[in-house]
């Protein structure tokens, strides 16, 4: 039998998360059985479980993937851009919005996941802090309230906006709402030119 | 027979009401069966169910009542008011909760409920816009954002809120997240001092 190359294994491992991704968007954790996950991915349940446990590793290996780039972009753009591109103006809103709806749904109704999701909701509490002090260093943060304060505010606001999408509300008009939260956490320019 | 007097009745339903309320809260809708309905009003099925034609009626009656009791808060104190309710310095933090995420589960799940309660949702929805108008009336609130704009982010903050609540969260450290948003819908002193 010839020996599978690394970057074989790597795009399989691409084509299953790929497809996977669309497939739990679609029909949710539960809904996803494994006879559809062969139909998105185009692979048998041989192969995919060659590369994944069981569904739950699979799911928590796209939700990982879902919150580093999460923690990218908060890292480049912050946590406000996160919930733009939440909104529909992002690269891949519905796929973040699939996962993020899921973990959210299971935060609530599963304490093992709740322990098991911790540390990478850390991740992004972490992005979001140190992008925060960044901003705070180059003066574009207002001084008056706590980082970490802030931090929870826009984990709040994100929270929100999940949900809201979650029940199916219209989500056009949120713009101006995510320009209202991005600017209560900036310097406000009067306050700053009274200052010495 | 006698007849049963109108008080009666009241204070009958009364019990039910309250006695079902913590249920709900303890097991959740699913969870809340009939036998632990009857336990916890003290009643039979037969009492009940004379009163409310069955359980989605009586949990729908519980949550309109909650909701009519939030509004009530928000025209007297404000949104803000009700989330440090929800936080726990209020009068009936837990009831006020478990209808809400009760409510907020079955947005997301069940497209039918959703439908029902649009209109109990437009009450708060009405009452915080009643509130922002009188508040700027008044020249509380910030005078450079749509009131619309300033409700649906209250509306959105709330929704977090709750969402963080339900995922079991810590939530002592979010006082001061409320104080950031009462603190941005209001009037700014510097700017207000600015003005001729």
């Amino acid at each position: 039998m010839p020996r599978v190359s690394q970057d074989h294994l790597d795009a399989r491992r691409r084509q299953i998360l790929d497809g996977s991704r669309v497939c739990f968007a679609r029909y949710g954790y539960e809904g996803a059985t494994v006879r559809r996950l062969e139909e998105a991915t185009g692979l048998s349940r041989g192969a995919i479980f060659h590369h994944f446990r069981d569904k739950e590793s699979l799911f928590l290996a796209l939700a990982e993937e879902d919150a580093a780039r999460m923690a990218d972009v908060v890292a480049a753009q912050g946590l406000v851009q996160v919930m733009r591109d939440l909104l529909g103006g992002g690269e891949h809103p519905a796929d973040w919005l699939g996962t993020r709806l899921e973990v959210s749904r299971r935060l609530r109704t599963d304490p093992e996941f709740r322990a098991r999701w911790a540390e990478r909701s850390r991740q992004l509490t972490d992005a979001t802090r140190q992008r925060l002090l960044r901003q705070r260093e180059a003066g574009n943060l207002r001084d008056d309230v706590d980082v970490d304060v802030l931090t929870s505010y826009l984990e709040l606001v994100l929270e929100g906006l999940v949900s809201h999408l979650a029940m199916g509300l219209p989500a056009d008009d949120l713009g101006p709402v995510l320009d209202l939260v991005e600017e209560s956490v900036r310097r406000h320019r009067v306050r700053a030119s009274l200052e010495p």
